[in-house]
């Protein structure tokens, strides 16, 4: 299997499909989940073609998890959220389904579980609520 | 909440308690989690003192991701898993028990489920033998 640039992510990167823009630098850009899991699901890729952790050159993997740092405390701080898992998915028996390398981050309370197999898209304008709402949070 | 220098990773890294290593370097240390959620469940951990992933300099965040992804590459291989979950837990909430930051590497296969809440230790002989399956996939 080899990187296919007309994955879902690949298209984001390229402006070829829209995405809740949480965060964006040289490397790296952050979105909102398009299914999420909970509520602020944000997603941290590198902007290099990698489809997974085993992938990518070093350096962009350090850019990729401080990326990942950053919006994981703006995601905590926007949704006053008890704790934050990071997860990252490798192979489709892992629960990868697109394969360009991402982060996720989910904010976690006690009492609320993870929504798993989600397959209903959320609410664009609650998406874009969320993104402003993270953005807001990070540092300036 | 502060960083609890008497927490069980702490005392492994000071040698205070054993555990199945897999891999160290000067800054990072991988071994076998004693509670597996899967065969294979290695954890990586920073030798520095850091509750989560918010609370780590920035070079060793960096450095610790690669041990994990070097050790996590091994871990595939030894089991010859399909694919791999990283996952790291910020706060109880998320599912944090023990307070120093630690990146969980679990092998995942097609129709195996992970085992949520396990409560049980693994037989240290099972482990023992899965480190060193660990070890002789990590390159030389």
């Amino acid at each position: 299997m080899t990187y296919d640039p007309n994955n879902p992510f690949a298209k984001i990167l390229r402006g070829e499909l829209p995405a809740h823009r949480v965060y964006e630098d040289d490397r790296t850009f952050a979105f909102m989940d398009l299914m999420p899991q909970a509520e602020g699901h944000t997603l941290v890729i590198p902007k290099a073609a990698a489809m997974n952790l085993f992938d990518l050159e070093a350096s962009e993997l350090a850019a990729t998890i401080q990326t990942t740092r950053l919006v994981a405390a703006a995601v905590k701080k926007a949704f006053s959220a008890e704790g934050v898992m990071i997860a990252q998915l490798n192979g489709a028996a892992a629960g990868q389904s697109v394969f360009h390398l991402h982060f996720h981050i989910l904010p976690r309370n006690d009492g609320v579980d993870l929504r798993m197999h989600v397959r209903n898209m959320a609410d664009p304008k609650v998406l874009s609520e969320h993104a402003q709402r993270i953005r807001s949070c990070l540092p300036t």
